[in-house]
């Protein structure tokens, strides 16, 4: 197994020592869904808003996140991104629809940018939430999580789902 | 229906003027779920780590990320929190177990603290996940919500789940 | 004359100590105007990039930068902001288009939010010059000002232009 | 004619994709004006306030500003600055005198730093506002642009004016 | 005996819950000195650097940082500072000279500014350090206390030494 | 004598430039001290305060401090970090016991992490205040220092202490 990597010798968190790690290209996709209801659907899609895009602000969240990543998780390294995007599909579901937010983030460094694309779609999704609540509070992120990562020396990873 | 409060008048986000509104006490109490392998869960309690607690760093981060709401979430008013609280508790789940996460926060402003307290949460679960994706990537944040908010003209709002 | 408010008796720089002023409504306009060649203007009204829209993200940065403006600017006091708003317009100018920019923002402070409207117009127009760049480099920004203020002890003032 | 390369196919905004880039020296100067009145000029000429002097502020909350960009500017990319220096010079204008501010920046890296000089320059004539704003609200923001920069595929650039 | 205020029931850290306290000014002086050598004092005493003021520099971070106590002390509480001042003074020692910096920090708060400005002189320290270690890394920033505090519920307080 | 290297020829400070120094690898070791009263260490020792740990939070401050360097100290150079670690030890002292802070902070860079180190450690030290000052706050925070560093032109550095 595994172990875990941000505790030192007196027990408490550091960062890790990435010193030795190789430079590689690596990438990470994470996705987050947020659940809407019919209501909240139909007002986006009707328009009721000129011009008006919840999704351009909550992309635009998205990608300043992923800048703040190692700002806002105590002991991830800073990293210098080197392309951040993502992709907004609306699915039918039983209650409403679905919201699928996916983030792809890409790196050169010596650890990867996992943590960058998950702090990408959380804050998108919270973003999301927020120019909507006016609407619908009872909005609820689900399942938000790795979809894959490349590089690295741990390999590639993709989530079995 | 209600509307739309976040665009202008050209159809662009605006940060809304609640200048016309009233201070009042306000709370909101956001929930997060993290689903963890057995394998995670046992690493854990085993304390293969000596005093090493992931929850811990979790708790920091979350309570600081929610004094950076209003840096992470564009139309979101600053605020002077006057509290934030966390708990954690495991469940026992088919698969294996669930952290439920909990945050509490308060202020006495003309708007109210629901992003805070979903950001909070939000950023507990990403740093747990950052504590222990050594041993397990597969873990899946779900079911974000807001649970209750009390304060405010809109009134107190329960999340019936 | 009035006199320098920022400089302490040893001739250094402090933040002025505000704690007798009245707390007061105060809001501040500020402008500032990008001057664009016909070939960027065009290239943004003839849509060749579907549905963005550089004022999308001049927006939202200016919004932010607003609420950022106490970390930007030394001598700022920190500020509650209760609202903020923009209005882009292009007129057309004699080498090209003139974009103008106005931000409005709100508080009810001991102290004013000039240098937040200001801070707000200039990374809007930054932002503006970030997102076109790559198809003109020799945008100018021209014109940054104070349009008006109200509330306060000095009370109200209008740029006379 | 160039593209804008700041949406994704969904019209979107990205932070585009440098990784294919070249790592280069690069550089970028970036000046911004401020017309101030002969009042204002004397005041600070005249010394009425002891070895307090503006420029001292401007120039670094203009240098802070400059690491600031990835932050405030939203599909910027994260750069590590080697060097940040600042010029301030007065010449008399018909209405009373003009600062002229220019911020030189460096890197070495896949993307310029273009919009850190021009961040930068911005960030000190917003303070130098802030700063001498009690004695003349009307101090003009003028004609801020990049004077050049060079490096990077799109080679050397150099403002016609 | 006081007790720990900033451990939750399930013995994590929390933000402690400040929505009953009384809104009082409130004010606090804290203090912090660095051992210089002879040779650093010298060199800035003949202003071997042309107008240069390593004074300047700190007082500016130290105002600055007083501003960013809340996120870079995890569980402080935001506050809107009201003032922020600092004086420097040079005092001969055995081995060469004190630098003595004391940052008096206002507010009118539901919570006290002793971390305000106690961040400030140490950041303030820092920054001094920063400027001058290229002629002396041996410098020691020594003694950084709280000087006194007034306001709040726990009564004034001054350091009896 | 060396000279200082932060002041540009108009004798304002600047952010030095660094591009034609090598990339190394560089550590620096930094270490602060608290003094504590008996009755402060024993509510510690005793855990009168459940499971809970003033330096869990002062440790997770320190390395999220030590981010924010380029931050929080004007003429810093932003790093990438690649490692941050603390040990803390308890020394009885006269009047009670003396906290002894160490922080190691490490990257790859064309400058140094002397600030980075100096700063975690500063921080660690304050957040240590700000969670026991319910209890006393007249806790002394003395001695703070760069215990060594290694790499980069100027050579190896032990403090000699």
């Amino acid at each position: 197994m595994s172990n875990f990597s941000h505790w030192n010798e007196e027990g408490r968190p550091k960062m890790v020592d990435v010193s030795e790690k190789e430079i590689t290209p690596r990438t990470a996709i994470a996705q987050s869904t947020i659940a809407l209801s019919n209501e909240l659907f139909d007002a986006i899609e009707n328009k009721l808003i000129k011009k008006g895009d919840p999704l351009q602000v909550a992309q635009i969240a998205g990608i300043m996140a992923a800048k703040k990543t190692a700002d806002i998780i105590p002991m991830c390294h800073p990293i210098m991104l080197q392309g951040s995007n993502f992709s907004f599909h609306y699915h039918k579901s039983d209650k409403g629809y679905d919201l699928i937010i996916r983030a792809t983030v890409k790196c050169n460094e010596k650890t990867g940018v996992e943590m960058e694309a998950l702090t990408a779609v959380s804050v998108a999704a919270l973003t999301f939430y927020d120019m909507c609540k006016a609407v619908d509070k009872t909005m609820v992120i689900k399942e938000t999580f790795l979809v894959q990562k490349t590089g690295g020396k741990s390999g590639d990873f993709f989530h079995e789902r």
